[in-house]
C-alpha cells in the first residue's frame, strides 16, 4: 500500500467552515499531525493516532508526517485557517526538501478559510481591493525586512492583513509597526483588531491608527488595516472596488 | 418579518471545498442573486427564486439584493471564491452606501475558498511567505496604480496571486504586467498559471517569467508569482517560511 500525505486546513475555529473535503480526509485518516490545539479538534476513534506536538517543532513534525506517509499510512497534517497561508505546508516541503528519499511521497493540500478572510467577512470587506498578508513574527526572518514591508505596502496603498502580530517573547514590535503604519498612513486609517475570530471566545475592535493600542493584539489576534478609501457604512467596513 | 442577506462564498469551482454554513445559507434562503454562471450552481426547489444577472451590474444586483431584504426576503447574493475577495461582498456595501434607506439590512458575509488559496494548494505552498493580492483588470482603477503596485509589490519581495489578469477587451496589459514582473524580479522567477482551478477543466502550468506568455492566462485564471525564495522540491512548488 502506498501512503498518502494530506495537509489540511480547518478554518478558523468553527466547525462550520470546515470544507467536505477535509473532514473526508479525516474520515479516512489513520495518522493525524499537528500542534496540540489544532489536533485537540479532531474527535478519536478506533483506528485514529493522534500526533500532537508542541509549537516552533513544525519541521520535526513535518518530517514524521512524511515517514509516516512513507511507510504507507494515510496522513493528515493539521493546520488552522488555510495550511498555505503561515501555516504547515511550507514546512512540509521544507521538510521533504531536507530529506530527499521523502521527495516521492504524494502530498495533497487541501485550502481552508485563512483568519484573515474569516475576519474580513465579520466585519463587512476591508479586503475587498487590492491587499497584502504580512506574518508579523521575527522568528523567521529579521525584523528589518518587516519594518521595509511595511512601507512599501503602505506606499502601494494596500489594504493589510497582519498574522502574529504580538506574543510574550516580542511585546515591542508590534508598537514599532503600529508606529510606522501611523506614520505612512496617518491616524485616520482603519484598523481592525479580530481576536478568535469564529469561536465562542470572538471579540472584534474596529478603530482607527491614531486610536490603536498594542495590547489590542496576541497570537490569537489577526489585523486588517484599510487602504486610504477604507471606511464605515452603518455598522460594517469596506473598501471599495474602485481606486481613489 | 425581519430580511436578512447573506454574501456567500461558493468557492473556485468543486462543490467538497463549499463550507457548511454557506450550504445552511442556501437551504433556507428565499431568493438567490448573481452573475449567470455562479447561480447556475444552485440547484432549482419549490419556494427558491433565482435571479441570475449578467456580469458589470454588481452595482444593481447588489441594490436589489438589499431592497428584497428590506422587503423580509431571506436573500443570499452568491460570489465565486470568497465574497470578500474581488467579489460581490464589497459591491453590496457600496450599494449600501449609496442608497442611505438601506443601511440597516441585516447583512452577513460568509467567507469561501478563494481562487489564488485553491490554486496555491495545488501546486504546493507558493504563498507560504508575505504576499499580496492584486486584481489586474482597469475597469475600476486607473493601469497606473497597477504598475505602480507591482513594482513596489516587487521590491518588498512578496509573492503575488493576479486576479483576472486578462480578457479580450484589454488583452495588452497582461503582456505589459509580465514586462515590468520580468525587470524587476529577473526571468527565472517561478509563475503559476492555474486555469479554472478544481473544475473539470482544470489545468496548471509552472514555468519562469523568462518562459511566461500572455496567451498562457484568461479571465478564468488565477497567475501567481513566486518571492525571490520560492522553488520547486519534487513536483511542488514552495516558498520557505524563512525569509532569504
Amino acid at each position: 500500500m502506498t501512503g498518502t500525505l494530506v495537509v489540511a486546513g480547518l478554518g478558523p475555529g468553527n466547525e462550520t467552515v470546515i470544507t467536505p473535503e477535509v473532514t473526508q480526509a479525516l474520515a479516512v485518516a489513520t495518522d493525524v499531525v499537528g500542534y496540540i490545539p489544532y489536533v485537540a479538534r479532531i474527535p478519536a476513534r478506533p483506528g485514529l493516532t493522534l500526533h500532537a506536538t508542541d509549537n516552533r517543532v513544525e519541521l520535526a513534525r513535518a518530517t514524521h508526517a512524511l515517514e509516516m506517509a512513507a511507510a504507507g499510512r494515510r496522513v493528515v497534517v493539521v493546520s488552522s485557517g488555510d495550511p498555505g497561508v503561515f501555516a504547515m505546508a511550507s514546512a512540509v516541503f521544507e521538510a521533504m526538501e531536507n530529506t530527499p528519499h521523502l521527495t516521492g511521497v504524494d502530498v495533497r493540500v487541501l485550502p481552508g478559510i485563512t483568519a484573515m478572510l474569516a475576519a474580513a467577512a465579520r466585519v463587512g470587506a476591508p479586503l475587498g481591493h487590492d491587499f497584502c498578508a504580512i506574518n508579523l513574527s521575527d522568528n523567521l526572518k529579521p525584523w528589518g525586512i518587516v519594518e521595509r514591508r511595511l512601507r512599501l505596502a503602505a506606499q502601494a496603498d494596500f489594504a493589510m492583513a497582519f498574522y502574529n502580530p504580538r506574543s510574550a517573547s516580542r511585546p515591542h514590535q508590534f508598537a514599532r509597526a503600529l508606529d510606522i503604519l501611523r506614520e505612512e498612513c496617518g491616524p485616520e486609517r482603519l484598523i481592525i483588531f479580530a481576536h478568535a475570530v469564529t469561536t465562542s471566545a470572538e471579540r472584534i475592535v474596529v478603530t482607527t491608527l491614531g486610536e490603536a493600542r498594542p495590547e489590542m493584539a496576541d497570537m490569537r489576534t489577526v489585523v486588517l488595516l484599510g487602504n486610504a478609501a477604507t471606511r464605515q457604512v452603518g455598522r460594517y467596513v469596506y473598501t471599495p472596488r474602485r481606486a481613489v
